[in-house]
């Protein structure tokens, strides 16, 4: 019987909203405004890949989602305070994500400033506060592990060799750089920290890597892909922003042939890590595919 | 005879500054931009308050500075990122800091602004580093500590009520929850961290928590009147900023003189909280007294 990928994201996407619904700082305490500001961009429509992900690490190592959930609650925080600061004028100038005004449209750019930088604190402090009581040893390397993917040798560090090389020409080895480090670091760091969470053993540890690693590539040259070829509403924004941004892009450098190649070449490395894994890697797997199949 | 004080901090902020070279990215690594960034604010001449608070609290029960290094390191961090961002032309437009230009007046506001995330993320990094293997559950908590002193209720809580405050009527209320979020959270944080780092008993911490407050009130009573009667070469910014920028102070809502006795008042409880202390804790002490003789 074939994996129902959709019903499994759906009710992980469910558990990981009803989480960051409880988790998230409530409007009526202050500071109003910013809580506010928070849950606007945190609770806005998205597929929640990266705590999904995080989970899918767990269960394919036979623990439940429950156990990681403050974790993947946190990596959700991080990405969303990625974008809040991606969307800022100094950087982006976006209007619209995920469908809504950006956050500094509805907040002002003080505000949105402030709850990216609120959101990136809390992320720690929610996998700091460890309710599940995972051993500390497993929590201390998840603190450092997704520290590690958000700062310099992370998102952060793609974020600035992607605005450096807008309007450059770019080489091979710096548009790698970009997509492993501004999107890839994020994904490797959600399935890294749910495999630390879940007690992973160093050869466990090190299978679920390279599955991260790959599909952080793939899921990067689909989204380059899509922001070709794709359809406006599907995707979230303007189908071309990122040629009009003069952005360092898979199809820009290789065409959009050799970039559909690549990313089914990642998608399988991916899938060949998983190969020891039981059933129990079966979400793991049909994400890695769906990466993919989504009209690439 | 007298406790040496200015010879204490500067021993203490050439350690801290040391060790902050060693750890921060290098400029040599990429991104190169942002390690530049990086380094030249946080290795611009400061006070290093935090970390040697977070120092002093280890020593005073006990311990020594090397072992808390990392955390004294992630609390400057935490605080150069919030002087970056506080310095944002969305934020306060300021063109000068410590006396040298803003980071986004060298380096332009995107890369300050990704140059203060990577900074708040490094600084977990450091901690959950350990490098000097303390027992892991003084680490968990002391990144709760440091995580919540930095969220939506502890420091950028504070700043965002700050903000909504410019120009308006505050309350006594108001203005506490200001300076108790904006600085004091953070000047609290520092004690807390080096404390629990330093394997506080719970009277210890209790105790501690009693100076980290109320020297953290005293220190921003402190600097809203240098902000009135202060020298410009002194404070690092211009005398009557937050007057002009209309900033809720303790003087305009309580005057000079009220705002003085205030100030003493904060001294007074954090020497209190150390009378169980032996001589371990002079440095704290001498800190606490400093705050209100820096020509107030």
């Amino acid at each position: 019987m074939e994996f129902d990928l959709q019903g499994y994201l759906k009710v992980r996407r469910t558990m990981v909203e009803d989480a960051l619904n409880t988790l998230l700082p409530v409007e009526s305490e202050r500071p109003q405004k910013l809580n506010e500001a928070i849950r606007y961009s945190v609770l806005a429509p998205g597929k929640r890949l990266r705590p999904t992900l995080v989970i899918a690490a767990a269960e394919a190592l036979g623990k439940a989602a429950e156990m990681v959930m403050p974790v993947a609650c946190a990596l959700e925080c991080i990405h969303v305070f990625s974008l809040i600061h991606d969307d800022l004028p100094c950087m982006d100038n976006d209007d619209y994500r995920r469908g809504r005004l950006t956050n500094h449209k509805v907040y002002g750019e003080a505000m949105a400033l402030l709850a990216g930088d609120a959101l990136l604190a809390l992320a720690f402090e929610l996998v700091a506060a460890n309710p599940c009581s995972v051993p500390l040893d497993c929590v201390v390397r998840t603190i450092h592990i997704i520290a590690r993917a958000s700062g310099t040798r992370g998102m952060v560090g793609g974020q600035v060799v992607d605005m450096e090389s807008q309007g450059r020409e770019v080489s091979e080895e710096t548009l790698f750089y970009i997509h492993e480090h501004k999107t890839g670091a994020l994904i490797l760091g959600s399935v890294e920290a749910g495999a630390v969470m879940a007690g992973a053993s160093q050869p466990e540890l090190e299978a679920l890597r390279v599955y991260g690693r790959q599909i952080g590539l793939a899921f990067q040259i689909a989204d380059d892909i899509l922001d070709v070829v794709g359809d406006e509403a599907r995707i979230g924004k303007p189908v071309g922003s990122d040629q009009e941004r003069d952005k360092a892009t898979y199809p820009r450098l290789f065409g959009l042939e050799k970039s559909r190649e690549m990313a089914h070449f990642h998608v399988q490395q991916a899938l060949s890590a998983l190969g020891p894994f039981g059933q129990g890697a079966d979400p793991l797997r049909a994400i890695a595919s769906y990466i993919v199949e989504r009209d690439l």
